[in-house]
C-alpha cells in the first residue's frame, strides 16, 4: 500500500543527504535509498531505520508515496528514463536548471527546490531556506507543501520559468561572486596578503545589501564618481588584461547608476 | 601640556563617529571635534563630556597628544594644508587609499585604517574590524599599535603599498560583490521575484568561500563545464547585451579554473 510518508531518494550527494536527513527528523520514513554509486548509498542509508539499499530503478513493489530525485543534472535524464514507480506514487526533482516537464512520463509530478548550496558533511539548517516548489496538479502541490513545510518556514510556489531566471541569478550572486573573492585573493597576495582580512568587509557589505537593498548600499570611486583612484586601480592592473577589462565593466555599470542619482 | 590620551577628531562622517565613540569607550577623552559642517561636528561632540566643537584648523594651543583625520579622501589634502597641530603631536589619516606621506609636512606622521565600511547611525563592533597601522617612527607606530590595540583585536602593520592593494582587493570583493546583487535583483525582477530570495544562498556562498577558500568552493555551471546550461543563460540575456559580456567574462576564467583541475 502507498504511503506518503514513506519517501524513496534517488541520489546519495549533498542534496540527498540534507533533504533525507532533515526528513527523517521531521517523522518520514526513508525507505530506500537508489544510487549508481554502491558505497555512498549504504552511507547514506545505514544513518535511517529500515532504510534498504536499491541499485536498480524498477520500483513498482515499492510502498514509498514519494520518490525524490536528487541526483545531478546530468545524471538526472538517464535515471528518469529507466524509472518506474508504483501507479499513484509521486515523484519530485529537486533541480534548479530543469523543467519539471521531464517528468511528464509520470502520472504525478512535481519539483521540489532547495534554495541553498550543500556541503559534505555539514549540516544545514533547512528552517530558513526558501523552497521552490511546483506540481502537476493541485494534489501535488498540495502534498509538496506539506513535505516542504515540514523542513522550512518558506515555501513558494516557483514554476519552471521563475527557477531558471532564479538559476541565472544566483549564477551572478554567488558563483561570479565567489570567483569575485578569488579574484581577491589573487590581487592580495601581490603583497603577500591574506583574504581573510577581507572577511568581516565582505560580510558586513553583504548584510547592508540585504538591508539596504544593493543599490543603496553601493560604495567604492566608481559610485563617487572618484576618477583619480579608478586610473589608479586601472594601472595597478596592468598586467592582468582580463581583470582591467572586468574592472572597466563593472565601473562603467556603477557609474551610470552615480549619474543617475545625480540626474534625479 | 600634550597628552597623548587626549584626542581631536577633523572629521565629522561614518568613520568619525565608530572611531570616537569606541575611542570614548576604550578610555580616551575626545577633546574636540572638527568639521566644516558645524551642525554635524555638534551632533558628535554631544556625545562626549567636555568635548567642544572646532570651525578652524589651528590647534596650535590644544592639549591633544593625538590627531585623527577621518574625512573624505577628497577633503583630505585641503584640510591638512591647513592645518597646525601642536609641536609633537602625533596626526594619522584613516583612509585605504592616500599614501603616509601626505602627511610628511608633520613631524610624527602615521595611518590607522580600520578595514570596514561604516553605516550612519549603526555603531560596528570594531573588536573584530582589522586595523592596518603605518607610521613615520618606531614611537609613533608604537603609539598607533596602542590605540588601536584598544579598539581591536586584530591590529596589522600595512605600508602604503600594501594598503593600496587592500584597496583595489576591496573593491573587487565587496563594491563590485553589491554590484552583482543589483544585477541579480534586476535578472530576478524579469520574473517578478525578490532578491530576499537569494540571502540564504548568498550567505551561505560566502561563508563557505571563506572557509575553503574561494577556489574549492567555486561552484555552477562554468566549473562543472556544463555547456548546455551556459548557451541557455546566455540566451535568457539577449536582451542586456552588457550583461552577456560579463556572463561570458566570467564563466571564461572560471572554465579556466576547471580546466586546470583536469589537468591536475
Amino acid at each position: 500500500m502507498l504511503d506518503k510518508h514513506r519517501i524513496t531518494i534517488l541520489g546519495s550527494g549533498n542534496v540527498a543527504w540534507q533533504l533525507s536527513r532533515s526528513l527523517a527528523k521531521s517523522g518520514y520514513q526513508i525507505e530506500a535509498i537508489y544510487s549508481r554509486q554502491q558505497r555512498h548509498a549504504e552511507e547514506l542509508a545505514q544513518l535511517f531505520q529500515d532504510c534498504t539499499v536499491v541499485l536498480n530503478t524498477d520500483f513498482s513493489k515499492s510502498n514509498s508515496g514519494v520518490f525524490l530525485l536528487a541526483v545531478s543534472d546530468n545524471a538526472l535524464e538517464e535515471v528518469i528514463s529507466a524509472l518506474v514507480v508504483p501507479s499513484g506514487a509521486l515523484i519530485a526533482h529537486t533541480s534548479g536548471s530543469v523543467s519539471v516537464e521531464v517528468l511528464n512520463g509520470f502520472s504525478r509530478y512535481g519539483v521540489l527546490y532547495p534554495l541553498q548550496t550543500f556541503t559534505k558533511g555539514k549540516e544545514t539548517d533547512l528552517r530558513e531556506v526558501p523552497f521552490g516548489i511546483e506540481g502537476s496538479d493541485e494534489t501535488v502541490l498540495a502534498e509538496l507543501s506539506a513535505l516542504a513545510a515540514s523542513l522550512s518556514k518558506n515555501v513558494q510556489h516557483i514554476n519552471s520559468a521563475q527557477r531558471k531566471i532564479i538559476h541565472l541569478a544566483a549564477v551572478f550572486a554567488c558563483n561570479f561572486t565567489n570567483h569575485l573573492l578569488s579574484i581577491s585573493q589573487e590581487i592580495l597576495k601581490m603583497e603577500q596578503l591574506d583574504l581573510e582580512l577581507l572577511r568581516p568587509l565582505v560580510t558586513e557589505t553583504i548584510q547592508k545589501a540585504f538591508e539596504l537593498g544593493p543599490q543603496k548600499a553601493q560604495t567604492g570611486p566608481a559610485i563617487r564618481g572618484d576618477k583619480k583612484i579608478l586610473e589608479q586601480h586601472i594601472d595597478l592592473l596592468r598586467n592582468t588584461p582580463e581583470l582591467q577589462e572586468l574592472y572597466r565593466l563593472f565601473s562603467k555599470r556603477i557609474e551610470r547608476q552615480f549619474d543617475n542619482l545625480i540626474m534625479c
